[in-house]
C-alpha cells in the first residue's frame, strides 16, 4: 500500500489521524467491495461504521445525480426550520414517514446522530417540565435563572442510560455513553444514573433461565436508580437504550427485557428513547430492530442516522416541543440526503432486501456457530440478528491481529467492545458473500490456532 | 401566497413548524434573490441564517454537479476519521487550510456548527487535563470514575462565555449560549461562568471613552470569574466568544477588548476559542472577523460552519488531542460539502468578493446612518463591519412588523436580539443591491413613522 504512507503523513499535519485505517478509492468501490488507494479490493463488512445502506456507487444513487431536477437540492442547502423547500413535506412523507415506527407520526430531521440524540433529550426535558407545570407558565425565576445555567430554569433532570451503551460524543450524548474510557476521560459530565445492561449467555435459547435472572437483576436496578435519583432531586426524565448495544460490544437482550423496561418507563413517567442509530435501516432483518419486540407502543422517541443518511428522531405527539425555536438549528438536516434516502428505500422494497438480510444473517450466524464449535479456544459468544452479528475472540490482541490479517486477505471488518468483531455489511450482502467471508475467516483461524 | 397555507398544514403533522416563514422554490432562486412557492421574488438579506456564501444556484456550483468525476463524492459518504478518500488531504489543503487563521495549521472537520463547538470544547478539556498531568498517566481512579460520569475522570472544568453569546444548542454548546430564554429553559446545564459582554454605544468612534470604560468593566469581571471559579474548583479551561455577537443582537466590541481578553486567557492558562460560525467566510470584509483585531496570535481554536458549508475548527498544535478516537464520530464532516467550498473560495478570489463586501458594507452602513438620522424615533444603534450590519428598532413589535412588511415589498430580512434587524446578505451582494434595499426600507419607515 505504497501511497498510503505518503497520504497519511500529509494528512497528519491536518487532522487527528491516529484512527485512519487506510485511504480509499471510492470511485472504484462497488456494491459490497471497498477499494483502497492501491487498488486492493476488499469485501466490506464494516461499511463506514454501518452507514452505507445499499453498497458503494449503487446505480440508483448515481442515476439520481444525473437528473437535472435534483441539482438545486444539492447546491442550495436551506435553513429547513424556517425556509423549507416546496416539496419537503412530500419528500419526508415518502421517505422517513413511510418507515415510521409503530405509533409515531412525527419526525424531526437533524444532520447527524449526535445532534439527533441531543435534540431528542431536549424534547424529553421540555416535555417532562411541561408535564410538571400543567397549565402554569414558567415562573419569572425560571426565566431568569435559565439564562445563567442555574436552577430552577435549568433543572436537575437526568437521562438514565446503560453501562456499555453508546449514544454519541457531544456533551449531552456523552453523558449517556459508557462504552470506552477513551470517549469519556477528561470531559465534564452530568450526574446521571447508569444501569447495568444484561450480560447474557449465548446462544440465548440455551440459557433462557440464567439470562432471565440476569435481566430481572438489571430491571430491578433500573427501578432502584429511578427512585434514588428522584430522592436526589435529579428525576429521571427519560431512559435511553440501544436495541442491541453496538459500540459497547454487541450486547443483546430479550424482547421481554425491553417490554418490561418500557413498562417501567411508563410507570415512572419517564420517556422511553430507543436509539436506533446503528440498528435502524434494515440490518437486523426488520427496518427497526425494536420491531423484534413485537409491541404496538415500543417507544416514545426513536432516533436514527447512519444508514438513513442523515439524522433525526421520531416522536409521539406529546413529545413535540410546545413552542417554535425550542428545537432548532441552522440546517436541521439536509434535503439532499433525503433524495438519496428515497432511492435507498425504493431499492430496499424492490429487491426485498429485508428478506435478503434475514437469509444472509442466518447463513452468517450459522457459519459463526460452526466455527466457534471448531475453534473453542479462539471464538465464543457468536450472536446476532439479521446480519447485525458479532463474535468474541479470546483476547484483544488476537482480535486486533485478526482484523489486520483479514484486511490482507481482502475482508474489511470492524471491532467493538474489548474482544469482539462486529459484522456490519450493507443490506445487499448476499448469502454468497457470507460464504466468501466464512472461507477466508476459516483460513485465518486455522492460521491463528 | 396560496400554497403556503396548504404546505404548512401538511408540514405541521411532521415537524415542529412554528418557526417556518414560508416555503421556497430553490430551483427558481438566483444569486441574491430567493423565490417563494408562489413565485414571489425577494432580495435575500438573511441567506438561510447567513449560510449561503455566493448566492443561490451559482453557475460554478451547478457546473461542479455535472462533472462525472465528482459523483462518487456525493454518493459514497465516508467515515472520514477511519477511511478518508484518497484526495482528502489535498482537498483540505486547497480549501480549509488555504484560509486558515493566523498561527493555525490544523483543522478538524465536523458536520455542523454545534458539533464543531462541542468537539472544540472537548479538545480544550483534554488539553487542559494533559497540561495538569504533565508526564503522568491518567490514574486508575480517573479511568474508573469517568465511565460513570463522576470526578476525577469527568472533571469539573468549565468554559467561560458571555451574556448574549450564542454558540449552538446541543447541551455543551447550550451551556455557553445566553441569548434567549427559549433556547435554555428546561434544559439541564453546567455551572459555568457567564461574563458580561460590553454594551457599547454606537457609532463606536463617537463614544470611545465611555466604551473603553465599559469594556474595562467587562474584562475585570472576566478575571474575577476566572478566579472565583478556580476557587470553586471548577477551573476555566477555555473562554469562548464571537467576534460580533450575532443571535444575541449584533453586539460589537473593540479590537482592544479582544486583545486584552486574549491576554487574560493566556495569563490564566485558558484556551481562547473564537467562534466564527456566523462571522467567518468573508461577510465582515475579511475572511475571518478576528483579522480585524490585527493580531499574530489571535486564538488557540477557531470554529466555523455556515458559509463554509460544513463545520469544523482550526486549532494550534498543542490543542490536538493526544490519542486517536478522543475526537471522533461516524462522519466527521462531509467531503461533498468540501467540493462546493473549493468552488466558493475560487469565486471569492476570482471576483474579489472581500473587497466587494467592504464596498457594499460601507454603502449599507452609511445608508443606515442616514436613515436613523431621519427617523430617530424608529431607528438607533446602526452598526456593522462589512455587510455584517444591524440596526435597532424602537420596540420588538415594530421590528417584527417591519420584517413582515419588508417581505411583502420583496426583501427578506432576519431579526436578532430583542429589537434588532440583522443584515446577512451573501458575499455577492453589490452596492446596487444595497440601494434597492435602502429605497424599500425608506418607504417602509415613512409608512411606519
Amino acid at each position: 500500500m505504497g501511497n498510503d504512507g505518503r497520504n497519511k503523513t500529509e494528512h497528519v499535519s491536518l487532522q487527528n489521524v491516529g484512527a485512519v485505517n487506510f485511504f480509499c478509492n471510492y470511485e472504484e468501490s462497488r456494491g459490497n467491495y471497498l477499494v483502497d488507494v492501491d487498488g486492493n479490493r476488499m469485501l466490506d463488512i464494516y461499511t463506514q461504521i454501518s452507514s452505507i445502506p445499499i453498497g458503494y456507487n449503487h446505480p440508483a444513487l448515481l442515476k439520481l445525480m444525473t437528473n437535472p431536477n435534483n441539482l438545486s437540492t444539492f447546491v442550495n442547502r436551506p435553513a429547513l426550520g424556517i425556509l423549507p423547500p416546496e416539496n419537503f413535506p412530500e419528500k419526508i412523507t415518502e421517505t422517513l414517514l413511510s418507515v415510521a415506527p409503530s405509533g409515531m407520526t412525527r419526525v424531526q430531521t437533524m444532520a447527524c446522530g449526535s445532534c439527533s440524540n441531543e435534540n431528542a433529550f431536549k424534547s424529553i426535558f421540555i416535555w417532562y417540565k411541561n408535564k410538571e407545570r400543567g397549565q402554569n407558565k414558567p415562573s419569572e425565576e425560571e426565566l431568569s435563572t435559565c439564562m445563567i445555567n442555574q436552577g430552577p430554569g435549568c433543572p436537575d433532570l437526568s437521562i438514565l442510560s446503560f453501562m456499555g451503551g453508546f449514544h454519541g460524543r457531544t456533551m449531552g450524548c456523552l453523558a449517556t455513553t459508557h462504552s470506552k474510557v477513551i470517549h469519556k476521560l477528561d470531559i465534564p459530565s452530568f450526574d446521571w444514573p447508569v444501569a447495568p445492561f444484561p450480560r447474557l449467555k449465548y446462544p440465548l435459547e440455551e440459557f433462557t433461565r440464567e439470562n432471565a435472572q440476569e435481566e430481572a437483576r438489571c430491571l430491578e436496578e433500573v427501578e432502584d436508580l429511578i427512585v434514588k435519583w428522584r430522592q436526589k432531586r435529579k428525576p429521571v426524565a427519560g431512559i435511553i437504550i440501544e436495541p442491541i448495544q453496538a459500540e459497547g460490544g454487541d450486547n443483546h437482550a430479550s424482547p421481554d427485557f425491553f417490554r418490561s423496561l418500557r413498562n417501567i418507563a411508563r410507570k415512572h413517567g419517564c420517556a422511553f428513547h430507543v436509539d436506533e442509530i446503528q440498528t435502524g435501516g434494515g440490518c437486523t432483518g426488520k427496518f427497526w430492530a425494536h420491531e423484534h419486540w413485537g409491541m404496538d407502543d415500543p417507544a416514545d422517541i426513536v432516533s436514527f442516522s447512519k444508514k438513513l443518511l442523515s439524522g433525526g428522531y421520531y416522536q409521539k405527539d406529546e413529545l413535540q416541543a410546545d413552542k417554535p425555536y425550542r428545537i432548532f438549528n441552522t440546517w436541521m438536516g439536509d434535503p439532499s440526503k433525503n433524495l438519496f434516502l428515497a432511492e435507498v428505500l425504493n431499492v430496499i422494497r424492490r429487491e426485498n432486501l429485508l428478506e435478503e438480510v434475514t437469509r444472509s444473517g442466518k447463513a452468517l450466524l450459522n457459519g459463526l456457530y460452526e466455527m466457534q464449535a471448531q475453534y473453542p479456544g479462539l471464538l465464543s459468544r457468536a450472536r446476532g440478528q439479521g446480519t447485525f452479528c458479532a463474535i468474541d475472540l479470546c483476547d484483544t490482541a488476537t482480535r486486533d491481529r485478526l482484523l489486520l490479517q483479514a484486511r490482507d486477505k481482502g475482508v474489511h471488518l470492524g471491532g467493538c467492545g474489548d474482544v469482539s468483531i462486529r459484522f456490519r455489511p450493507a443490506l445487499v450482502f448476499k448469502e454468497y458473500h457470507v460464504h466468501i467471508f466464512l472461507n477466508i475467516f476459516n483460513d485465518l483461524l486455522a492460521q491463528n490456532k
